[in-house]
């Protein structure tokens, strides 16, 4: 399993250099506190502790796995400590209120910290991640007596939380969720019924586990109008704040997965658990939207994480394994073979890796400064605000988690594949990296999910395809501001093509939809991976324009070679990972009757 | 784990309507023994064995793995009474001569048992399937005495053999091989040395096993020109024909894989063992060439034996999860939601499956009739039709195993995606078919060295680009003859295009390398891919003709709505798969600097 070592230089190009951070933290309320200094020490940190601490735990984790015993779950060996280390560091904390223990830093920086995590360990990172949400259903929807009771705990780590959505019928389609809740004397709720793949529903890691359980109330409305949101805590929580008598919510089993094999997925059988309604009865799946976005951007996380290990696994065997001559000659003349990094075939696969990562990591960040304006407006009280910039990041979010995901994905598999039949053995890692990132394209709504979100919704029910003539009227600026500039005239026009054939697909496929409906379905994952494809290029021609502009001025915080090899990468995105479009586009605006005209008694005639 | 079940339909279909097995094995020399009788009860038992006892240790196997102590590996629970039963059932000598104990029949009834039983059980196959290549090796090269002290056991089953060519240091490049042979007085070697990844190496499924390994003679040239084969076997076998001498090669430790964890792969050490020189010295290397390519059609089978098993899994979960309702109206008004087969993109994800599956099975149906005419020529000593018809393969073996592996691992991902998060439980099985899988675009050779293989020598250096222009010629005169037939007009007119267009991209290559060495390696990739989609388009237009011609004709031994969804998929796989070869035409045919001029030192700045 390669160490894993945080690629704090291009995180700061990315930070500094492309996305102007220290400006855009200037804007915002808590904006002052994230000075230079200190977000190099949270770097650092960061970097710290998940090269010594969590990298070390990953593959180990991954052969131990959980133990299920009489409804508790044990964590890998060494996991508790590691933990232990995290809330000591104040981790948990880093942007969540100084009211209740945090250190009101922006949003962003606790996404950069979850992507270190998550690149050396992505199972651990679960445990602290899946409390976020949980925190942040109580802040926005809690009481001020919930506030007080859960999140000084929450937001110090020592309680952890979980989000428990998923039925064994229902996933996605939330409508169907049976859990009951029946209101007590007390005021409080007796709720039951089964919860499945709950991360971290139970683990050894902290005192209490506060569950947020979707469930509904008596004579509640059928389908999604029907579902209230509720706090369940594994122990009840005495007036005093101390840990009370165990609430019946108890793990029936763990699911044996294929990989993330560290992170405890739970059944949770809930009979008679005392819960307490949280946010308004029946509104509670449009609570869960609020925060559905920011969740998702930390589940596309996984897709640059896994690039990234995949990446750092794969360069230093390329340079050390010797394999044939290249074809333009001996490089390795002393050797008895060149290393294989000599071969195109092989940097190819190195250099989609790096595309992914580097690429994807822009993305991000630049969410991340959307997820830090949410939040602002929040703090600010300013609802107006807060639902633009949700609306904004909604258009980014499906293209994040379904188009990096699959990515991330693909570049796992080229880190496996760099190694020869060596990565398919357990003992190198690689393949453990593959099982891990597998599930990033499933859960927190399917890829396909995603497609229809993006289309469908965000493209053809609330704008009519506005969102993306406005972005690539964005694009399209951009690409006007760099004419003048060699280096940037073909990134520039390739641009300006793509722009004007994602403008054309959408409205083909918006006057298709008014006789087809199912093209919406049919052109989804399609017009999901193009649109992921142009804007990743977007966010390469971005580095590449901050680059030569460094070369140009001989200014910068980098060598001249790292602006260099960000131009050869862009330029590799460009000519090799681009053209994947052409592939998409054609597909898309067929009309769907190929794929739904086959009767569904007819896909097979032996089974 | 989905159960097995054999899908003669398509199988027959492919035999009797598209490939005409019957009249081909009227050309061969042993082609009356395979009659229309023997055939289907060929078919029969073989599923009947295949569904009934390989396929319920699929899973079992894989959950259990081999066992490792001092030395000796036990295979899971059930697989030696299965190979028992597979021995009995005389399955290991189908296509070999009588003269050995075998039936005598064409390898292609071989190569469909394999298929069925490769889609069982991956790992199981395994066992047998590595003994042919030392019964192939044994046959071709042995002497009279070898092959009458080894082929009987190996034809029967009761001992297996070996293929022991990779070391520590080397897999592809062979020319680094280490291993030596001390020539003894007797005339017999002592054969010293580490070989890993040997599949089948160490078991308890036979009494004896066969290793033909590759080692250097004293004296011997640097280099592939100096590499000899030897037979080694585990026990040394008495005058008798009995089980003699333990011979000193032994089982170091068995890898833990990512899947294939029923098939036991060994690190062989030999320690001056007794070997016998097998063909010529210094000629190992070439002998081995002679059986690559019905090797790699063995691995390609692995391609359409995942897609295959993964359709089976997620077909009858797409027709009974229920999930939301379709864009166009309820399918399913008196349930809760419609069942997600009703959603184009899980469709999408279905038809992909298949079209993979069942396009990959006619390719690989037509390459082993090549093989049977390989084979037969070998028997009647018709070297020159031997050579032809190797050449012959010898295009198609590239495509077939690198681009079915790819796409096999493809569809794996795609049975397992139409889960949802419960593709990733083990419970289910689906992800088991991804681990499984994602060996196949690994061993017996890297796509990467599969796509090198057919650009560089198969298409620019044997041939200057003949073999494209002879191909082409002949898909262009099936679209000639299918002009007329309105069913077929879409499909002739995208193959004529496509065809200019591999011929195009063949040249421009063949220009450009003349400058651009690295061009070869560059494009090599895309290449191979552009050429599978093209190939299996082919495939999928002969399958569409014969369906459509049938329909006419109101003749043929399927339904008229097994004809109808033959055409479906095909229009699936023109509007959906093959649009993907723009993106490898647009990225193959930029010059190759972009990959090769970024020093290697500059890959990272961070590690």
């Amino acid at each position: 399993m390669p160490a894993y070592k945080a690629p704090l230089h291009d995180i700061r190009f990315l930070m500094n250099e492309v996305l102007d951070y220290p400006a855009h933290y200037q804007t915002l309320s808590n904006g002052d506190i994230a000075d230079a200094d200190t977000i190099d020490m949270i770097l650092e940190g960061a970097a710290d502790f998940c090269e010594n601490i969590l990298s070390p735990l990953n593959q180990t984790g991954d052969a131990e796995g959980c133990h299920f015993e009489n409804g508790e779950v044990k964590t890998p060996k060494g996991f508790k400590e590691a933990y232990d280390q995290f809330v000591q560091g104040g981790w948990q904390g880093l942007s969540f209120p100084e009211e209740f223990g945090g250190q009101n830093l922006p949003q962003s920086l606790n996404l950069i910290k979850s992507e270190m995590m998550g690149t050396a360990n992505w199972s651990f990172q679960m445990y602290p991640g899946l409390s976020v949400g949980c925190i942040n259903t109580i802040l926005q929807y809690g009481t001020a007596e919930q506030k007080n009771t859960y999140l000084p705990k929450l937001v110090e780590g020592t309680w952890s939380g979980t989000m428990c959505l998923t039925e064994p019928q229902c996933g996605t389609d939330l409508g169907q969720v049976k859990s009951k809740a029946e209101p007590l004397a007390d005021g409080s709720y007796a709720i039951s019924g089964t919860k499945i793949f709950i991360s971290a529903g139970e683990h050894d890691l902290t005192e209490n586990i506060v569950h947020i359980v979707l469930a509904r109330l008596p004579d509640a409305p059928a389908g999604t109008k029907g579902i209230s949101l509720f706090i369940v805590p594994k122990f009840n929580v005495n007036a005093d704040g101390s840990i009370g008598e165990r609430n019946p919510v108890t793990c029936g089993s763990i699911e044996h997965k294929m990989g993330i094999r560290a992170s405890a997925t739970a059944v949770l059988n809930f009979d008679n658990a005392v819960g307490y309604l949280i946010g308004e009865p029946n509104k509670g799946l449009q609570a869960m939207f609020t925060f559905m976005n920011t969740a998702r951007i930390g589940t596309a996380i996984q897709g640059i994480a896994h690039a990234e290990l995949a990446f750092q696994g794969s360069l230093p065997y390329a340079k050390d394994r010797m394999s044939m001559r290249a074809l333009s000659g001996k490089k390795d003349p002393d050797k008895v073979a060149d290393a294989i990094i000599h071969h195109a075939d092989v940097r190819r696969m190195l250099l989609t890796q790096k595309a992914i990562a580097e690429g994807g990591r822009s993305m991000i960040y630049y969410a991340a400064q959307l997820a830090d304006k949410m939040s602002d407006a929040l703090t600010r009280g300013d609802t107006a605000a807060f639902e633009a910039h949700d609306d904004h990041l909604g258009f980014y979010t499906p293209i994040l988690k379904g188009f990096l995901t699959e990515l991330g994905y693909e570049a796992a598999n080229h880190g496996m594949q760099v190694y020869g039949g060596h990565g398919y053995i357990k003992e190198w890692g690689m393949e453990q990296i593959v099982r891990d990132s597998r599930i990033s394209t499933l859960y927190e709504g399917t890829t396909g999910v995603q497609a229809l979100d993006l289309i469908g919704r965000k493209v053809l029910l609330s704008s009519k395809g506005k969102v993306i003539r406005d972005y690539t009227a964005e694009i399209l600026k951009f690409c006007g501001q760099q004419a003048r500039n060699k280096y940037m005239r073909r990134f520039a026009w390739d641009l300006t093509k793509l722009c004007a054939q994602w403008n054309a697909l959408t409205v083909r496929i918006m006057l298709a939809a008014r006789k087809d409906r199912n093209i919406v379905s049919s052109a989804s994952t399609d017009f999901l991976m193009f649109s992921g494809y142009v804007m990743m290029a977007y966010f390469w021609a971005q580095q590449a324009a901050v680059a030569s502009a460094k070369l140009a001025s001989g200014e910068g915080q980098e060598t001249p070679e790292f602006y260099k090899a960000k131009i050869k990468v862009a330029d590799f995105y460009f000519e090799r990972m681009l053209p994947r479009t052409q592939g998409h586009a054609e597909s898309m605006v067929n009309p769907s009757k190929t794929m739904t005209s086959l009767p569904v008694e007819h896909f097979s005639f032996d089974y």
